[in-house]
């Protein structure tokens, strides 16, 4: 299977490539080091980097920013950082992907626990992540050639505990080994349409 | 209890009006033919209704509109039409219409089922209301002077039923009256954070 993993030098994307190396063919796209460059923000650098990895079984997006602020010190214009990134970013990966994937092709999108679960100043992440919960649950209705897409929503993982846990408060590490298996049971599996929520 | 009603012109602002103005002080904003102007795709216009309400003690948005259309014919754009309006038009209520609420105040936004169980033609509507039900939980944890701040989230009302069914096959209407409910519950209960689903 060929797949592209976009954000494949992450924290949580350099683990998934570990695990999906091992059997299939993997491209990492980033917005630098990486196979193919993009910048998720900007929709021509998306088509440009299709039409470089060509004909894909799979697109994984481990990637897409949002800011982090108290809610009175956000700005409307920050608020459109996530918007741009990590919302609309996926929605492009979807819209301009879908026309690169192979017939029964999968896309698997990447959100976190604060869509239904925030924490303090997450208004606008917790935002865009909820955002593509329900765009994902929509598209599923309509996308065409057999393609699947779905979101993997995992809480804190344990790589990212030390820096973030004071934000989460009681919220309990989420094993790597458990975040891959989200991306695996939707690249390989048969659902389409589901928000795999890896929480604990 | 001074309460301003945006959108209260529209189908269900109308009802909620009703309802509200019996033991109320109503004023009603929206574009056109209200007691104060707004368009909540303009933060600056928001800013000015606010200046012209002066304090309240709660308000109600029952405005906002996304686009609905096939997916493989919705454009960059058109997402941008339910981002600027029905969601970052909320966030900004909230964010500038907290100065303007007295102690213990409520603000009521509005989604719909599509959050929760989209139909065709509404990723991009779909993907505004899940935003809106993940901001508001996590703005409550945040929101400052005991204000509080809900979600009525409906599904095809009454009013709408005959204009709409076709895309709704098997939903069953919701009563005006059950709506309503929605609304009193948010601006006269206690709760905080919720997203008050309103199904059949």
């Amino acid at each position: 299977m060929k797949i592209l993993i976009i954000g494949g030098n992450g924290t949580i994307g350099k683990t998934v490539v570990s695990h999906f190396k091992t059997s299939h063919d993997i491209i990492i796209a980033g917005r630098t080091n990486a196979d193919v460059t993009v910048n998720i923000e900007d929709s021509k650098s998306i088509q440009s980097m299709f039409e470089k990895t060509g004909p894909l079984d799979a697109i994984i997006c481990i990637a897409g920013e949002a800011k982090w602020d108290n809610f009175n010190a956000l700005t409307e214009d920050d608020y459109y950082i996530g918007i741009k990134s990590k919302l609309m970013g996926q929605v492009n990966l979807v819209r301009i992907g879908q026309h690169f994937l192979n017939n029964k092709g999968s896309i698997t999108l990447s959100t976190g626990i604060l869509a239904d679960d925030p924490v303090i100043k997450t208004t606008s992440a917790a935002m865009v992540n909820g955002a593509i919960h329900s765009f994902v649950q929509a598209v599923a209705l309509e996308i065409e050639n057999n393609i699947r897409v779905n979101v993997v929503s995992s809480g804190m993982v344990e790589a990212a505990y030390d820096k973030y846990k004071d934000y989460f408060p009681g919220h309990n590490p989420i094993p790597m080994t458990k975040v891959v298996n989200g991306y695996a049971r939707s690249v390989l599996g048969k659902g389409n349409g589901e928000i795999i929520r890896i929480y604990d």
